[in-house]
């Protein structure tokens, strides 16, 4: 896929440092670890200083802890999202440094140093509710080396608690508004900033909320522009987005 | 129905005024005119200084005109919501001081003087687009006798144009909120004041609004308390509870 | 945004009592107080006389004690909703005149007097199985101070349940109905009263009722007029507009 | 499929009267006439007395006047469905006395006598925009030879106007309830007859009725027993299946 | 509602042995009893002969054996559906001899003799899986009076088990069809029987089933005439209504 | 991504008949030939015989006419799906030999010889309604070369005329089954056959088939095995998987 | 059913050896065995050399039971699928050589050797997640003789890992893919292949992919000619029907 | 809601050169222009170089006129979208510069020099039928200012399309991916780029694909990072959060 690298196999062809049959099968070959189950990517050029991830959901405790261990070998950062607690036991004895958030479901194994980025990304959530999703993100953020603000509670039904919190907002590089209910915030947020907005609509209320499509559809219908929209209660994906946009320049 | 009625059946027929066969035929005949295609009914109580109300969708034209024809004895006035042009100029020709609103789609005929209620109902659109449902509205309940401020076009998109009105909203009796898209509106104006809030959601939008599905779930939803909802696009239901509040003592 | 208030503050600069810099400071103070996972609103003018509110769904048992500890210095009712069992024990630690009803999943602080209202509120369901929900409606209504009238199980299958309770039913201020399956009983009662009705759905039934859907949908199209609707199974929001309304004058 | 005739073909080859081949040839011949794009079924038994029936949305003009021609050598009567205006001109032009209803698009050609029944159906609708659905049952009723008692415009939001009908309704051997919007009418009469209810949801309405979908949920949820359900709008369907329980003894 | 004794009500007061007070209020005491969470229905002219019914889902084990107790005095039959194992033990202790069916949840108690039908009604499901609902049908026949065959597994994967059964089903007076998945069995036996077809989707099968969508759907289309629906796993419902249709004549 | 080819890149890159440069280039030009709002897929191996398809919905009369021109160099033969008639009128004036079936709105031109093939795909419809679907599936698959048995109007409401045709549809190698409404035909064909069953839902039918979604879910859910589902009225889709399983030997 | 049969039954008739009252009890008597909860079916043509198969959903573990008991008389081999471990528990007492997949809940009995394909099907799944459905896949099509290729864990976000399996999918007859959230590798796939592709939407994702509607929609949308779809998770049918392909010669 | 113009306010205040009252009044008065219909939002920081924006659909003739004359005063660019041919031709008369692009439905009307971006959008298309929208988009970044390179026609089906311009997709600061059917593009990108990803689904398709729900649900179930999603045919949406991003450093 990386035009440098295949340029490179065509000139030890050339060269006849390589064979035509050799080069064929590198092609094939690019770097990923092959665990049956599993396929580690190890490809994307971003990846540079960024975690490995493992989605741990619908994983047995057994295959999820096959991952880590083929991973340790990159001394990478390593991040698991939905993860269970017992999931993390097992990774715990292999590796006695992870870590688990047990609302954000989330282990962090850190074995580098991560430098955190000077702009700043802002999670902005409208009730105590939504913490599980919001710390979700943050925790993803900041393994990822982004600087975050937590703005917790400050949803429209008192919309005051918003004003007083809207410098702070203001001050991020990009804004991630968490919301479940009639996600009324991430409309109000977006047509108070002038930032990239990242909606996270939740599965917080019951009813008619339909587990989460009440926000959902008013996030993507928001009349105010700058606001895009991803999976509900996917703290992840906001933050993994958040940090591309806050690595931009 | 009526328990006052009732009694003096019975009593009737206790002074041998009426046979028990009369009182029976008699239980069986509240008041409403047949007209075969419709049953217009003149009972309700509450009808007092109320105009008679049709729902022409979904009637022919002949029957919209038939039934304005039986209504024309009462001398009540007369509302006649979702009306074609068509429909109208029928009941013109019959009628000939009707009057027809073609954005909201209402016919009027006022066969009575209307006073005038001293406390006003706040009808709060979120953008330009939603005027047909609001005048729906807002037409509806001035013909029930009901002072109506009208403030248009402050959705959430640009909050500072709803605070500028906030006083006037606050002054309401009753607050109608009609707003498309993604319907925040209702439970930002449901977090600011304390008077029974009615939220219309609107079809307007496009996409994942699904008709009208995204704001009505939305405002089902809503995080604010004091908050009710009507069906999309129903202007006249939102004015008729309105009226019924605004009439309160 | 209370215009009084800041007029306030506007003289104090004037008068050389307050610095520019603490006026500007004092905008972003409204008051609520900021627990970090919460932050408790105290500024709703039409919060005198009303109890604190606490939606418990989603919470941790640590964050709804440490809210009502926070609570408790405004020396104001206190009403917990959507609260388990659990929640319930850890508050009564700290509060020992706590109550909870299981069925409707309700704890009530009662921290002052409630003077109970003068007209009535009727809740009124449609089955012996819609219990839970209309004894959140009643006891909410009951912890602001209204004076509700319980109407049980006249659903419209023995539809001379409910005329052997219209007298009751018409003499309240305003009615709550509620009812799940096909929700029917909400246009039946809108066409044989006069005065504002909201509907809640219920989640009772199965199969087509799809957790609430039949009965929501049946009563936002209600053929009756005056009938508005909140969120399926929401009792409390009713009980809080039934509230509003029935202080109006 | 019928065993007498399967019988006589086991007899009749037995007899040498017929081959085996002949015999296998015959069991695949049923008796329908095949036009290639259609093929016309001749054979349920209990089509004794009973009209050819024709769906004719989704034909060409074309292949309705071929049907129908086809059709007009058994001397039945014929009754084509959902038929637009332009289809019944072709018809008309090989079929002189065809009929054809526009509010219900039904086109009857009587080529036989009708004897009615003794017994009656009751068709009953909401409101006065139901009327195209229930004319469309009544008409297809009356063809199959079914007396038939029309009840309309008598729907829940003034719901004395059923009781005054009550006797003629609970007269009827089966009840067609039709009705749109929240469709409440068929609970309220499945709760007052003890007769077989068919319930027709109609697509009457707007906004969160989708089409029908408020009407159908309500009519499956009914909580009152002896109530079933038809399509959408399918006046056709309630009357076949009234017309089956009408018959039987 | 019933005229007969309305009528009787009047002659009393005209011959001076009720007074009208008295009289108004016996029509509002139309006969139930009152157990303040329940209104036990005893006025349904059609109950003759039928046992009671208590819908047990939704409601405590308290309410249930309340009911039940309230319910004995009339020496009625009684059938309860969708009952726990724990409502019915508690029912067991006031009543000894009531029965319990766990596949098919329902509790049945015999106080007098029932006298079954002549004509029969057949019970057909698609596969095993829908026996649960299937024995809801026949069993609530079967306590209803009436005679009950049962044809079991006979979906249209193999349909020439559904021909082996074919005369039996075309005996009954009227079939009921059950059927999960895609309920393709309703249209093929609507097709082959000239008897009233009450349809029972249920919720067997998995993912785009959507817990019995999609037999729903399929049933409401059917393309055979004479198909009605009732909500999902209702087998109660359908034998309900099966048995009002088996006792016309 | 043909492994051959890029052997032979290799080759002259070694062997100095092409520069590095000009390889990579090469890699990243498989063939298409790029008109900006279109670009023509002319690679898949399997086109060989294969006409080249258009997909004319949503393209301008314009767009659909510059497609044809490019195709025209190929000297392939051509189909059009979903063309309107003015689409074909332009295509006609650049290639007077294009042909148009209007029901099934597809345009055919014929630039070589097609060879048919031995073996037979059966189309199989439920009724007359389902033509336009199963004819864009019987032209295209004669397009692509394959015999096509049509077999209309034999859904489950008339069985017989389905068993009459059982052996030709048994004697294909693959069968098409297109069905409306409830769609049950899919699950009876599959059950009678053993051979690949594509099934086809159309949009026919109205009311709570919701434009096809019953049949959809129907066939989804077919409790016959060896049955798979394309999209709504996807008749071309179809075809073409049959065409592909026609040639498999 | 099957015209070879029903020629020998007549010829039978026709030489006297069997009586005509016996030939029609024959064709009523297609090969099944009765259990009264089911209908064990022999009788289909293509079963030579294929397992029995029990869908064990929502049958109780006694049923289950009792269906592997009479299947054992015929010495075919036997498929339970979607069992639970307490099924096989109970199966495996009766017959010790039963298999048990969890992760996949299949039970297998070999009662015979089982002959594999020369060509192969190619099992392809997007994550690590899909395993149970495609375990099902495989372990279906390996008991019915099928040759498989387990292909994991190549989805489109790494988009490499697929390029590198091609040719091994390539060189199947018929490939399965598996994928859930959004489910685009069916599209990739059936664009890189031109052999028939089935795809099995899974219900693996959360929140908006509705329980596996999002990759369901995505298949049956798939702009890639080839592709057809099954039932959300259903690696069986799946399997079942790429079998029936494979074979075809 | 501008902190440095409050403080200007309370510093003109104090230095009695600004009453309170006015002071009071200036802060309800933040800046629009209030058409009664409409309220011209003039306030937002960021508009500093953007054009006003129009959105045309439910709007008269008259009110868009209206508007864009109440707008042309501020020399701004304007841009009106969803906009008809009609209204365009309206705005015309008043603003002979005005221009339309008809498949875009996008009015433009330049009234000054747009200074173009260093860093580019690339907005990418799966099919020629995506146009309009990426029209819409396309045109919506350029009035904005930003660089755009249109890659159309790259869908899944053929993907080698696509690898074809990855090097320049690869080189945009922010990515729109635009597409219809089952919306895979979205992902195959977002595996391929590490900038942040725009989906927009479209409502391209037919059938299953329910108006844009099959590409939307893909797009939000992304396997891929980085991909974050706005409402169906959202074309201006994507590229004004586009612009914002384009706008980071």
């Amino acid at each position: 896929m990386n035009s440098e690298n295949i340029k490179k196999l065509f000139e030890k062809v050339k060269q006849g440092s390589m064979s035509v049959e050799d080069a064929v099968e590198r092609l094939k070959d690019l770097p990923f670890k092959d665990l049956g189950y599993a396929k580690i990517d190890n490809s994307r050029e971003m990846r540079v200083g960024y975690p490995e991830v493992i989605y741990c959901a619908g994983k047995t405790v057994a295959q999820v802890k096959g991952i880590v261990e083929a991973m340790m070998d990159n001394k990478d950062n390593i991040l698991g999202t939905r993860a269970t607690k017992e999931q993390y036991e097992a990774v715990k004895k292999i590796c006695p440094k992870a870590k688990y958030n047990e609302q954000a479901r989330i282990i962090t194994i850190k074995n580098k140093k991560i430098e955190m980025s000077k702009t700043y990304i802002a999670v902005v959530t409208a009730g105590t509710s939504d913490i599980p999703v919001s710390e979700e993100a943050a925790l993803t953020a900041e393994i990822f080396g982004e600087k975050v603000e937590r703005i917790y509670d400050v949803g429209v039904a008192g919309i005051h608690r918003l004003f007083s919190k809207l410098e702070l907002i203001r001050g991020a590089k990009v804004v991630i508004v968490i919301a479940g209910m009639e996600g009324a915030l991430a409309s109000v947020v977006g047509g108070l900033v002038n930032k990239p907005v990242i909606a996270v609509p939740t599965s917080i209320g019951y009813g008619a909320n339909f587990n989460g499509l009440s926000a959902l559809l008013s996030m993507l219908n928001s009349c105010a522009s700058g606001v895009s929209v991803v999976n509900i209660d996917n703290g992840f994906g906001a933050a993994y987005l958040a940090s591309i946009i806050n690595r931009l320049h």
